[in-house]
Parts: C-alpha cells; sequence; structure tokens
C-alpha cells in the first residue's frame, strides 16, 4: 500500500460488524500503516464482531458509550497512554429512538429526540471536547464524523435523525473553529451515499431509498469501501488544509436535480 | 396600511420587550388587520412589559412554556376556541445556559447543551406538532422561526445557539415537508442581522459583533422593524409558495466575502 | 389591492404574452398602485401581444435589446425622462441558441455559449450597469431578475442555460454588492419552479421534467402568479433589507431530497 | 513516497513559474509516480519557466490556446498519442483584461467580459468537450478546476472573475454528470485560499485580501504546496466516488462567520 497514515495513531468509533463504514476504515487504516484503538458501545461489542476485526487489524478494543464523558475520558487516556497524543479519530455513531420505535415525524417523543441528539450528535463534541481537554491530539490531527445529506434536504423516512446531523455538521464547524485555531486540528463531516450497513438496512422502506438514490447519482451509490478509501484521504497529510467542510461522498447525488434516467421511464 | 393580514389569526410567540423582534412583529401584524394572541414563558411575561403590548393590540396574552407539551395544549386549544383555525404563527425563542454561564465552546456542560437545544430548537418542533395533530391551522397558513447565520457559519460568541440554529433551521425543512404535503402550510426560518434586543445586547463582545456586521453589510444590519415588514410578507398570501427555506433578512452580510470598508482601514 | 406599490416606477422586461410570468408582474403590480414601461425585444414584441398588456395596464411599451448598451441607454432616459427616477425592474431574459438547436451539452457551439450567457446573463450586467451610470434609481430600489435551481443542480435538459444563470446569480452579488453600498439598492433573484410558459414548454421533454418537480414539491409547483405575487412582495418596502439573495419560489422542491410520493411508486 | 499516481498520466494546464499552483502539482505528481504533459498558451511559454519544470519532470511541453479547439484537439491527440488514455487532468487557468485593465465592477468593458468568461470558464468546457469527443480520458478518470470563493460571496476586487469562477463551477456540475453517467469520470472544482501566484499578486489590494483571509482562517490560508497535495488526494484512486463538488482547501475560511481575531483589535 502507500503508507499514507505510517505513524499515525487513532481511535474508531463504530464498527459493529463487516457492513459497518467503520470496519472498513478500520481494514484500509491498518493496511496504510496506522495503529488504532477500536471503540464502541458495550451493547455492539456483545451483538456485533468486533473481536474479529481486532484481531485482523492488531488494534485493542475498549467499550465506551460515546455519551458518557467518564467513558470518553478513560478510552483517551488509555488510548494515549499506549500511543501517546493520537492523529485521527473517526466517529460513526448514530441512532434514533424515534426511527427505532417507528414514529412519525410528526408524532415524535421528545425524549426520544433528545436521545437521537445526545447519541448522534452531542457524542460527537463529547469526543472533542475530551480530546482537546486532555490535549491527547498531535497538532494536524485529523477528525472525522459521517454524515447524511439528510441535513440539507428532507427525506422523510429520515426521521429525527436529520437534526441529529445537522447538529453534528454544525459542531463539526464550530469545534473545527476553535481547535484549528488553538491546535491546528482539521474537523470535517462526510455525508456517505446510503449504504448497507446493519443499521441501515433495517430501516423502513430502505431499499426504494437506497434504489432512488443509486438511481439520481451519476457514479452510482458509492460503497463502504469507497468511503473508507476517502476517509483514508482525510487522515492523510495529503488534506491538512481542509477543515470545518461537510465533503459529499455520494458520486453526485447532492448536485443532481433530475437524472435522464427519469425522464426515460 | 395594506390590510395584508386581513382577517388573519395567529400566535406570536416571544414578545418580552419593545427591544424583541417579536414586539415589532405583533405591532405591524395589528396594522395589517390581523387578530392574534401574545404567548411567553411564565417568567417572561413578569419580567417583560408584554401587557403594555397586549393591551395597544387588543391582544391576549397566554402564559406557556414551549417547551412544554402540556402548555402548548392548552395555549393551541386557546387559540382555536377564540378565533377558530389560525393563519400564521411567529416563533421567537431562544436561550442557552451555556452562554449564560459563559461555559467556553470546548468546555461546554451537556445538559445545559440538551437544554439549549430543548428551549431553542425542539418548541419549535413542538409547536409544530401540537398544531398538526390539533389541526389547528388553516390551509395555506405560515409559520415562521427567528434563525441566525451561525448555524452555516462559525461565530465563536455564539457557542451552542449556532447547533441549536442549526436544528431549528433543519426543523423548519422537515416539517415544512410534511406539513406542507399534508396541510399546504408552509415552514421557513429568517435569518436575521444581529439584533440590539434586550437578550441579544447582554452577551459578552455582542456591540464588537455588531459592528462588524454592520460594516460588512452593503445594506448595514437589518432593524428589527424591517425584520418584522419581512415577517408580514411571509406571513400575507403574496409568499405562498414559498417554504421549507432559510431567509436571510442581513443587509447583504450573507453573501459577503470581504467589504471594501476593510480594506481601507 | 393592499397599494403596496403606490407611487413606485419601474421597467419590467420580458413580457411575451399571457403565458409569462413578466405578463403577470405587470398585471399584479399595476393592481397594487405602480406605473411601469414594459421592455422587449424588438424580435419579441412583433410575436407576442404585448400591447394587449400595455393597453390593460396603461403602460407605454419601448423596445430594447437587452444586449445593447445603446438600446438600454435611450430605454432608461425614456423611462427617466417621464417617470424622473424608478423603483424597480424585472428582468426575465433568457435564451440559448444551443436548446434551440438541440445542441447536446457535450458537442456544445462555443459561439452559442457565449451568445447564451449574453442574453440571459450580461444583459442583466447591462441594465444595472447603465441605471447605474444614468443613476436612474432612487435609493431602496428593489431589482430582480428571475432564475432556475439547475444554477446549483444539473438538469441535463437545462443545458447551458445552467451556466446562464450561475452567472446570472452571480451578477445579482456583485452588483448587488456595489449598489448597496453606493444607492442602497438590493438586488436578489426569485428561483421560481419550472412555468409553463411559451419559452419554456417549447423545450424537449418539459412536461415530464415538469411533472417530475410537481410531484417532488410538497406544495406542487409555484405558478406564474404565485410568482409574480413573490416580485410584489420583493418589490414593496417590506423587504428593504434583503439583498445579494437567491429567493426559492418553488413549493418546497429545493429543499427535498426524496418524497414518499417515490416509495409508493 | 506513496506511488498514489502509479501509472497514471495526464495533462496539467496552467504552470508559469514556480509560483504557479500548477508547477507545485506537476512536482508532486511526479513525485507520485505520474507522467503528463504540461500545457500553456504560447505567450504563457515564452514569458514563464515552464521548460526549467518539464526537465525537471521529465515531461513534454505542448503549447495549447486552452478557447481554442483546434489547439486542444492536437493536443489531446498528441498526448493520447503518447499515453493512451488519460487518467487525469488539471485546469488552472483564468485571466479577466477587466481586472487587468482596471475597469471598475460597476463600468464593465463586455468584450472584457466575454473574455474573461471564454478564457477562464469555456475554456474548461472546451478541454472537457475535447476529451469526451476523442475518447481521451479512462474509466475513473479525475479532472480538476482551481476556482475561488468569489463564486458564492462577493469580494469587490475580484470583479469579472467572480461570474466566471461561477460559471466554471456550473460547469464542473453539469458535464460531470454527463461524464460520470457515461464515462465514470468525476470532475470536481477546488475552491483555494488566495495564493501569492505571479498573477494573483499582481491584483491591486492582494495584499490586504490575503491578510484578511489568512487572518481569518483557522488554519491560515493553505500554501500552493498544500493545493498541490489536495489535488494529488483527488487525483488518486481515494476519491473515486467525489464528482460535481466544489471542495474548499482553505484553512476554514468558507465556514467562518467571524474570528475573535477581530474582537481583539
Amino acid at each position: 500500500m502507500n503508507n499514507l497514515l505510517k505513524g499515525k495513531k487513532g481511535i474508531i468509533f463504530g464498527a459493529l460488524d463487516e457492513n459497518s463504514i467503520a470496519w472498513k476504515v478500520a481494514l484500509k487504516a491498518k493496511e496504510q500503516g496506522a495503529e488504532f484503538i477500536l471503540s464502541n458501545a458495550p451493547v455492539a461489542l456483545r451483538l456485533g464482531k468486533i473481536n474479529e476485526l481486532a484481531s485482523s487489524c492488531n488494534a485493542e478494543v475498549i467499550a465506551a458509550d460515546a455519551t458518557s464523558m467518564e467513558d470518553l475520558k478513560l478510552l483517551f487516556e488509555a488510548a494515549t497512554a499506549k500511543f501517546g497524543k493520537l492523529d485521527f479519530i473517526l466517529h460513526s455513531i448514530g441512532m434514533s429512538p424515534n426511527v427505532r420505535k417507528n414514529k412519525e415525524y410528526t408524532d415524535l417523543n421528545y425524549d426520544f429526540f433528545l436521545k437521537t441528539l445526545d447519541i448522534s450528535a452531542l457524542s460527537f463534541h463529547k469526543v472533542l471536547q475530551t480530546a482537546y481537554q486532555l490535549d491527547a491530539l498531535n497538532d494536524w490531527s485529523s477528525v472525522l464524523a459521517l454524515t447524511y445529506i439528510a441535513a440539507q434536504r428532507t427525506f422523510p423516512g429520515y426521521n429525527d435523525m436529520a437534526e441529529a446531523k445537522a447538529t453534528l455538521e454544525s459542531i463539526a464547524r464550530s469545534f473545527g473553529y476553535h481547535y484549528g485555531k488553538n491546535k491546528k486540528v482539521r474537523v470535517n463531516t462526510i455525508s456517505q451515499s446510503p449504504t448497507m450497513t446493519t443499521a441501515g438496512s433495517g430501516v423502513k422502506g430502505f431499499d426504494v431509498f437506497y434504489d432512488y438514490a443509486d438511481k439520481l447519482s451519476p457514479l452510482g451509490n458509492a460503497s463502504s469501501e469507497a468511503c473508507a478509501d476517502y476517509c483514508i484521504a482525510m487522515f492523510s497529510d495529503l488534506t491538512k488544509m481542509v477543515t470545518m467542510q461537510n465533503l459529499f461522498h455520494d458520486g453526485g447525488f447532492s448536485s443532481i436535480g433530475m437524472t435522464e434516467a427519469f425522464m426515460n421511464d
């Protein structure tokens, strides 16, 4: 491979099984010479196959509830004890109790809504704040979170995850300002095509939605492997001056108004 | 005046005192022939001068904590009992405990952060959901919330209100989809210049910030009176097909990269 | 009506026949108390029915090729001789020889491309520059041009008009800066739904395209009447601080990622 | 190095001297294993030092006026005769006669304006159309053009180059659609910080403008070396599903509303 991440250390949040984007990122980061810790919520560790991934990447697994400042502090302390300061973080975490419980957007449960925001968006702030306060990142580190274009446009099935992603992208900008100015750390989000992850494909109507995006995108939907490649590029030193951006990785979907495919139907 | 709102009924949230944008909207809506209820949180009613406004507008005041579904239900029931179905709503509500307590963005309190989101953004969803479930709005009603460009770009002093405004604007889009499709109701946000309200001007560094925006904007900062005029236009039947938009009312600020004013310093 | 434009004088470019948006704007501006001159290219005057409109609006018609600085100078001199300084301008002008000749986007004729830009975009700069140099506009005047979302996203059939609209919107921002700073004049574009004008409906595949947008928009496509209403609002004093903006008037189309309508197909 | 472009062939337009971004891209592309042809306008070849670059990159130089379809055809025929199909193209071409002649934006010469558009924007379409019609690019090729944020926001000194960049970015989207759908070729623009190139630094007030952007950007202005790194990432296989995007490479400038730096002045 290209040794793009040689000597770099990091934390990868959110690998559940081989369909996870974070799983692919871990494999590619390893190929490119990185070392890292894999983290996920305790329940996800039990349900998923992260140990399989850990052994193929020679990586340690540390459980952490990313909404818990205590868990995050322990995680970052363990990571820096092992590696010294870190160079990259991937945040691939999202869950909506309203979606899980099939609540309509016009009939949301507000405790659930706040949970959606806490798990899917504030967790990113908590990760950044923990790293910032522990001074756990090297200058010119790269922090990424995965997001979706529902933050800009309405996809009815996405429900209150739209607001979570809008919040997440705002956190990337806001924290990117502070972390950039004070520590030269860059913070970005990648807005990925619909992806056949275990989480995604469980959502009602996901297949129709996936096919629609695939048809509309000139290059088709971006795969999780391609997304992992893009994450590698964003973790590498080739992209040091990109910060506070939301980067569409979607085969062109975001820039399409209409495709000829629909005109020939 | 122009009778632009003749026969229209509504609810105006957030008038505290004569510096409030909602206060100006109430006065202009009255001039244009509207009838409405004024609502604010109980504490704001005690501290502000809303009864003064109410008497000059011949409007009823109904206290409601906009984060409480119970309060909102009572409010909308009272409003529709009085007026029948409504035609417009103004949401001008925002507060951040993190800002109040001078928490740095890199040292946020997360209970406060969730409160910021609940008060400043979810309250808008709660207002919409209440109206929707009670079927309290006429077809072609117009719902507005006031927001700020910190939802798109970073202004350090704005702190976690940036995320609240990003969430608020996302709610306008998401709910605008459902309300538009099912009831022809439009939902938009107006992104207003920094305004010398009682709330705004209390924030540290607000005057520097205000002057910067004023200098950068070709037309200068938009006043609260001008914002009220814009709200009237958006409540009127002249704008029936505008929905799910964030509308900058800022003297051009949002489209400026740099002004000659800075080049001559 | 509401006398929103009482005492205001202007020029309306681009009324061809009763399907033109500019035609509807003229009728509504008249209703609201405005006086104006109607202008169009000599060939359009011959082919269209503008004199019919002129008589019902009690308006003068002055032919002008909007790509000709000489014609524009004569027009503005005549207009100001008649009215004194003006208060509003509508630019509803666009034509692509590449579209007319059915050139594919990957096989454009570049003389045509430059003509598309000159007619559909530079004409707007020429109108503004003429007005600016003759000091033909009152402070707080409002200048509008009609555009389409193809400036932001790709609609294959729209061809090089996409670039023309991108240029047009950029001119609105750039000239809006100078005109705002120096004369308090605001300049905006309205990005309108596909509209069944005589020009639009002649384009190949327009009906499929129209239906697609109509189905995707929560409120449906905006009609030309509704667009005229929005223009009135933007010419009125209710929107004095809105400038350098591109305003979507599209029933929500621009904020939609996907609609349930497609999920049930 | 990382062999990111091993085996890839391309054309790099616009290297004038060692201050050019295209110059740095050439050096880095060489380091990463690419082979390429350097092209520039005949006059630029005479004035610049491109032969120096060519010899250090072991690259051929072929003169071409990028506004001439004949020149471009000869260039692509020579390139494909030498290399077979190509994998990447860099377009770094821009010039405004209005800027050169110090014409104010409110007093433009329209022949110049069309020249600005032809040289700085249509040339990109001509490059793409030539490549497309000659079928000169491999599947999954990457085409980049350099642009500036003046396409979105007004910077007075940038003059009619704002419209040129808006057109250029629109061409990237429009052609990206067709090239993506038919040949899996991706087309993007990189929106770079103000850069001290020989062309840029000649513009009046450029130093004030450069410093302003540098101060506003959390990471400071991106250098031409960093921009070249980003181009390498975008030419590599790590970014295969990114298309029709405008990518800000600006140290965060585009996402900043205001910086604390100005608050302490």
